[in-house]
């Protein structure tokens, strides 16, 4: 350990290597509750890539296990420390290196944090869509790591979509480039999109070369109250079966917009079942709302109300940004799903999670990318009650068996960390996971990345 | 030998397996010139998933090479035959399973034909995207195996970004399934993305989920005529800076405009250095292509010609889609790169393509998807003159260093094949050529999936 620390001192300026207890405790984990995590033996804190280099030699002469971190958002202990562990901490490389419009890309590094490479490109009327509600904290490697979603994925796609290219250091320290600053490109495998996704557990993301969009008109939302999820359901359906493209097509059940009103007092209306959020950055976005709100009507909802302007739009989007935290505050802990269904399904998976509510006698507040049929079932639970806690895993588990028997993935977008690992090996079946495994024990075969994770 | 035949056919319905040599030769090549090929020992043309896995168990019982093709229209000799192979082609398998509107997916085998399937999704108001000029011959299975591209790239992306979901049967016959039905899923690493564009190198492709969109409106061409292909990349950046969304943006040089009038008799005109053609498929096309003319102008177009129909429209983009077929009218042979730039350095492939074109005293032809960089100088030469021969191998090859100069890819869509082996080398660097390797390892370690293509 003290040979470790000097090691990894030698090659590193002062302050950039922490191993007072008391602080590095602060890196042990992310977002996600009932998920071990240990301590470290050092948090590092890199500014270039020769000091990445440097740590990852390190730790391969050592045998060290080394966790990449961004901004500990992630909500699947993807990113929690393991004991005696690097945490290599990406943070502190966080410049924006390039932003080209003629060829629409911006250059990264991993630390950059979604919000501030979305500002900085639309300055230049350009757009960085994927905008997961942790867009203000989380990184983009960190996006990387997780191949993280948003809002906007209905219409614009995953983080997966816009990775063209990465610098990545792999486990024993060589640097690898993958991809491409082109628009097009199939020289070799796709090494880049085998690291989106990967969680930290191929090589830790140094650079990235990301797609950018020409920005597109401001958006408009409106807002649809159903007495039903399943007459919700048939309005998403309808929606897209007639070939519409919302910018965001989002569900609130009632107990999210119950707990979004108790968090800030937003006066959402309680009433009902199911409050849908549709927006549409198209150049005309009040006639395809005008259109939206037909077929909502249609499908049965009791109310539906346009946003008269931007201002109005902006603050339903908060109100579903704030869903999770919300949740969150409802009771001691929360756990939270990530069932992506085919959305001809939705219906089924949203009123079977109620039914298994019921069953657990607890709550389970459900907030959805559901355009994309990505449910976020939040099983809210006091973690002091043991039987509690116990019902609440149990739930959890159960929703996730719901999602596969619905044709269905236990995760949309938050990835599997260590909380879904045994359920990752259910959906994928034994030839895909001697496969996968395969992979890693070609990139990493000391198996030293962030181990324990995914699988 | 007969063993080999016996073993297939033992699995296989009479008919199923090829053995004639004047009946397999015809199934030796792809339509690459250049490109060593062998002759097969057998062709087995099977219908079901079974009988690919009992092709694929008796080929590594017997330790015999596979090579997966689909209508041999590659361009890079991916899919010619080894000497002593078994020609594995996936033509019958072609029935479209399933189309679904509301999932916006369809589900298919991997010899139905793209134009067969684009015409059987748009009777429903869908739209599958890649189009490769070859689109009335080449299969989904191909377009898979080689992440093919074609005129709509620009704005809707190639053939990996609609790849949701695959079988795939591996090299040991096993049967492996990847990703999803769903719109999103990130669960493992991304197998799905890693089989398209392997080229027939990891598995056998059987089945594909493929995404899907809504029809858009018809779109609407306006060619634009340049003195010289400088103005013409200038206006290509300018289109692309100020955030147009075109559906295609074609460059032809004038060599392939006469190519074009020589073949087809279309009288476009001659006298122009660079012919531009953009599309709109937006709500709103003739706005779109007149901002568009503007730039043209403005960047020293000689004349700006709006299409005044759809017919009109067709007419160009026939021309377009005919330009390598007229190319290859023009001499005995014709060998077609494929490098990828980043747009802004455009003018610079062009203009060093012309250099390289009279360096060699040979015509090079250059069509391109312009608004993605991606180039295809197409060298004509004799083949029947060694020296013309050579001179027309050298540059091919200067013709790639030069990409690989500005920042770009050997392949933007075409694929590797034996074509470019040396040069997938040269951009890898050797890292990542031994983590390809690695990969190849875990698919495929008796190395029986088309060996000696890719590297
Ligand atoms: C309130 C809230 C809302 C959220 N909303 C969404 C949402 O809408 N959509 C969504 O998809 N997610 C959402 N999340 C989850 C989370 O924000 C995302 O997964 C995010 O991408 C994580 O980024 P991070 O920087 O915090 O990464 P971390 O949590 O620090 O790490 C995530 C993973 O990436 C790896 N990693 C990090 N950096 C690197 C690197 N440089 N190289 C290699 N691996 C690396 C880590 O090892 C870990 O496996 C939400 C979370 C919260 C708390
Ligand atoms: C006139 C012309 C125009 C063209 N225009 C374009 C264009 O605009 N854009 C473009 O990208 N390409 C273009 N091409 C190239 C070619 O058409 C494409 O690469 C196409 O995708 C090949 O499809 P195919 O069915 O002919 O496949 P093949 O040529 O038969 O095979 C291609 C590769 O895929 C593998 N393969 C085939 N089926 C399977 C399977 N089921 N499982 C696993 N591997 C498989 C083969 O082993 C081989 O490696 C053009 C070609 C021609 C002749």
């Amino acid at each position: 350990m003290a040979d470790l620390i000097a090691s990894l001192r030698a090659g590193l300026p002062a302050g950039a290597v922490l191993t007072d207890p008391d602080v590095t405790v602060s890196y042990a984990r992310d977002m996600a509750s009932f998920c071990a995590a240990g301590r470290p033996a050092a948090v590092v804190l890199p500014r270039t890539v020769e000091q990445v280099q440097h740590v990852m030699r390190t730790a391969t002469e050592l045998r060290v296990p080394v966790v990449p971190q961004g901004a500990r958002t992630g909500l699947s202990g993807a990113a929690n420390a393991s004991d005696g562990c690097i945490v290599l901490s990406l943070v502190k490389m966080d410049r924006v290196l390039e932003i080209n419009a003629v060829d629409r890309i911006a250059v990264v590094e991993p630390g950059v944090v979604n919000a501030t490479l979305s500002r900085a490109v639309l300055e230049q009327g350009l757009y960085y869509p994927p905008d997961p509600s942790s867009w203000e904290q989380c990184t983009i490697g960190g996006n990387i790591g997780t191949a993280s979603g948003g809002l906007c994925c209905v219409k614009y796609g995953v983080t997966a979509e816009y990775v063209l290219g990465l610098d990545v250091v792999l486990a024993d320290g060589r640097l690898l480039s993958t991809g491409r600053r082109t628009a097009k490109g199939v020289a070799g495998y796709d090494l880049t999109r085998l690291f989106v996704g990967s969680e930290g557990s191929l090589g830790v993301v140094v650079k990235a070369v990301l797609a950018l969009r020409p920005a597109p008109p401001e958006q408009l939302v409106l807002a649809a109250e159903f007495p039903s999820s399943a007459a919700a359901c048939e309005a998403i359906c309808r929606i897209m079966e007639r070939g519409h493209a919302p910018a965001l097509l989002e569900l609130m059940d009632r107990t999210c917009v119950r707990a979004v009103n108790d968090l800030t007092g937003m006066g959402l209306p309680e009433s009902t079942e199911a409050l849908l959020l549709a927006a549409f950055d198209t150049p005309d976005p009040a006639a395809d709302l005008a259109a939206v709100a037909t077929v909502c009507t249609e499908a049965g909802a009791t109310e539906v109300v346009p946003a008269d302007d931007a201002a109005e739009s902006e603050m339903l989007l908060k109100a579903r940004r704030t869903t999770l935290t919300a949740l969150e505050a409802l009771s001691s802990a929360t756990m939270i799903d990530d069932v992506c269904v085919p959305r001809s399904r939705l219906a089924e998976m949203i009123d079977g999670t109620a039914a298994i509510a019921d069953k657990y006698r607890l709550t389970i507040g459900v907030v959805a990318h559901a355009g994309d049929g990505n449910t976020h079932p939040t099983v809210c639970f006091d973690a002091a009650d043991p039987d509690e806690s116990r019902r609440a895993r149990e739930s959890f588990d159960e929703i996730m068996a719901l999602g596969l028997e619905l044709g269905g993935t236990i995760t949309g977008e938050h990835g599997v960390g260590v909380l879904k690992k045994e359920w990752l090996a259910r959906e994928l079946g034994p030839v895909a996971l001697e496969l996968q495994r395969g992979i890693k024990q070609v990139f990493d075969p000391l198996g030293l990345l962030n181990p324990g994770k995914v699988f």
